[in-house]
């Protein structure tokens, strides 16, 4: 069997989520009917990750295994030509057998748009922001300097698959420019996310920037590990998953590398 | 009678263009039956001019008349608690009565949003450019500059309500940067577009840019006036009405201004 490396890019407003559901249209969904149709057989896809219903990515990263005599397939032309337009595979490589898109994941990559105008949010832009209001950057900064590092997220997480460890290393939680003046984009670096922990974090840096909760309870919210204790859960469409970051030895390409 | 002015920005993908229809849903008609519940009298809005059914603006500009006792209604706010999501009034202004949408503009400027890339185009995106792929920008360019100045644009007309004179001086046709690597933006502006001018200019430009029309043809397709010898229209969704432009005495606002 020969594997292959996908990296998604989607539109996440009209799927619920990445996970396959049996009802519901999924993005792991559609990418493996697509795959059953070209394969002639029912493949899984492993992504690197959920993302909840409504949120996007522009680097999801995924794998499948296919019979080796179809890895030289065009898969990034062959699967475009058969997806819906509001996902694309934006690559395809060859990858070893050792890659797994989900556990050869050193790192992942997220980021929040805000829409700060408080009398109207761009048409154009209402998929892709939260409309937040008007913020105070300077409180949410120092409420993201507590939560930089190595912490137990717990306060963060929503109740899902139970997970081993709540504590994670967040690398990076800085603000951005957006695409026009009235955005702002907040970026999100760690070893991994708790489930809905960005918006999580998200919801709590607005309600400190709004003035309703202090940056310094910040540090008290995350050490009560009592997610009813904290600000409400930012809405999904703001949010995008940047990608996954893997190692040079996990992802490298068959092709190009001398791999193992 | 108070007259007001709107500026408004739309999301066009799921509008059958700017112009009330007797079926189909349109910008003005939303406008309209809006104005028409808070009013409660059937209120004309006069545009700056009409868009076709998927093209967006982010500076639309109409005008209406209400009784003067209803002239300091906060406009933006009901407006925006009325209006479906994909419509916003970015702002909303008393004007003299001699202030006129449509007859008052000195000039119109439209952007057009082009996708390089050949693989994909990111979904995100795909409401808001045309997926042309790659194409020699200089080329494009040179054709550009070709059509530059005033002429006879009735070669870039389509057939709709006739017009005293396809003359129009176009005042810039550039290039600029897109909002990632893989799109360009042409920014058109003139003291007025024939119907579908836009798109058709840049249908054009793409023919040049992929090497199957010469930039120095144009500028006899230019001289034939005959539409139907002309590249085919490019399509709705790369196109955004940034606004019209109004002199001084036109615009002036009644509040803050010693008007007329």
């Amino acid at each position: 069997m020969a594997r292959i490396k996908l990296t998604l890019a989607y539109d996440g407003t009209d799927f619920s989520g990445w996970q396959l559901q049996p009802r519901d249209r999924t993005v792991q969904g559609e990418v493996e009917s697509c795959l059953a149709r070209i394969l002639g057989a029912k493949t899984r896809v492993h992504g690197s990750g959920r993302t909840d219903a409504g949120v996007h990515a522009v680097g999801q990263v995924a794998h499948f295994d296919c019979p080796d005599e179809r890895a030289d397939l065009p898969w990034l032309r062959a699967l475009n030509a058969t997806l819906p337009p509001d996902v694309r595979v934006v690559d395809a490589t060859p990858v070893s057998g050792e890659f797994h898109a989900r556990y050869s994941a050193r790192s992942k990559t997220y980021e929040y748009v805000l829409w700060h105008e408080p009398g109207f949010c761009l048409p154009q832009r209402r998929r892709f922001v939260w409309a937040c209001g008007p913020v105070d950057f300077s409180a949410m900064e120092a409420a993201a300097g507590v939560l930089l590092g190595e912490h137990d997220f717990a306060t963060f997480q929503n109740v899902g698959t139970p997970v081993k460890s709540t504590v994670r290393t967040l690398t990076r939680l800085s603000r951005g420019p957006g695409a026009s003046p009235q955005e702002s984009v907040w970026r999100f670096e760690a070893d991994g996310f708790l489930k809905q922990m960005v918006r999580n974090v998200m919801g709590c840096l607005v309600a400190c920037g709004r003035g309703k909760l202090a940056p310094r309870d910040v540090r008290s919210l995350l050490s009560a590990g009592d997610r009813s204790a904290a600000p409400a859960t930012a809405p999904p469409q703001g949010l995008t998953l940047i990608g996954p970051e893997y190692g040079w030895s996990d992802s490298c390409d068959n092709q190009d590398n001398n791999c193992p």
